[in-house]
């Protein structure tokens, strides 16, 4: 049986895989495993048959078995847990590498997120660009942090983790924005994900979605 | 050996407990660990040495023998992983309890800091009470949902887990804020956990490390 996990019947970044869906589809393509996809509208994911498996009404869910799980991170990290490749035998480095999951949603998405959700939210307000100027800046220091630790590495740990599905996934909501053209390194190390084979299956599995609900 | 933590030299908190020590204090009194701890200042903080540990320039770090770790829930994660009581025995409830402990850095946290830092930082600012309004809203989505999934339970998985420390932590940053009285199924649920000896035991020693400096 492949597992199932839940996305957006219509996603509203128009198929640019920025959904959080996104991770998830790309960890298992990175080991490999074939999974199923179950479509949710936008009152679908608030109602209690879903808010059972997601209590936020949030999507992705995750369900293999009798195992229900949500969360991308978490699911991401599960992922890497039952199958190789995606965190380091050793367990100092294996920590670590957890470690920079949790900095890549509590540390790093955070400020992404308030940005975005200005852009949509706020763009109207009288405070819109004096506010903005100000998340910029909180992003900016991020992406800053985030270019000295991967000066002369190309990944958050030594080889590929679940750990750069989290982070990549992250940074890669910042869309065309300037802030990341600013730190080359940054950018480098997104495109680097991009590229693998596995990020790009991930990648036209949710735009085929789209493509499908666009018609 | 015992590890070593660092911590804020002068809380902003002035002793309340709010900063990101205690979490990994509180995870480390329920499993009875010994540690010691390294006080930072502000400046420190931002210094190569510490960043070193923390690549972000923020407490808490994690130091046992060759193991240097940062994030606070990715700490606590550590801990529970290395000693009893902390996370379920069954696979499935384990993975479980690790996706509350994403939930509260990813989808609780980020709402209720991002109204503590509107608070501290935009209150002379023209938007702040509109702002205000907007940020109290998104807490109180996550404490209703919250309070959905407590009612009739102790805690977020059916024993107290590592999750349990997470969220509490992360729900006792709205402090005082009529927020969490609106939920008293949640309110109750951070008095549970403030309740335990081993949070207060953390609690005193983080209290005491203020004590010593503001006098």
């Amino acid at each position: 049986m492949n597992p199932t996990i839940t996305a957006f019947a219509q996603s509203p970044d128009r198929g640019r895989g920025l959904a959080r869906d996104m991770a998830v589809r790309w960890a298992l393509e990175e080991v490999g495993r074939p999974y199923d996809v179950r479509l949710l509208s936008f009152a679908a994911i608030k109602e209690p048959a879903h808010r059972a498996l997601q209590p936020f009404g949030q999507i992705p869910t995750y369900e293999d078995g009798t195992l229900a799980l949500f969360e991308s991170a978490a699911i991401v990290l599960h992922i890497a847990e039952r199958h190789s490749g995606l965190l380091p035998d050793d367990a100092n480095a294996r920590a670590r590498a957890i470690a920079w999951m949790f900095a890549g949603k509590s540390t790093v998405e955070p400020p992404i997120v308030e940005r975005s959700m200005a852009l949509l939210l706020e763009a109207d307000r009288s405070w819109h660009a004096e506010r903005l100027t100000m998340l910029d800046e909180r992003v900016r220091v991020r992406l800053g942090d985030l270019a000295q630790v991967l000066t002369g590495r190309d990944w958050l740990a030594q080889d590929f983790t679940a750990a750069d599905i989290v982070m990549v996934t992250v940074l890669r909501r910042l869309g065309g924005s300037e802030l990341l053209k600013e730190q080359p390194i940054v950018g480098s190390y997104v495109a680097r994900g991009e590229a693998r084979p596995a990020f790009q299956r991930a990648f036209e599995a949710q735009r085929a979605v789209f493509a499908a609900t666009a018609k």
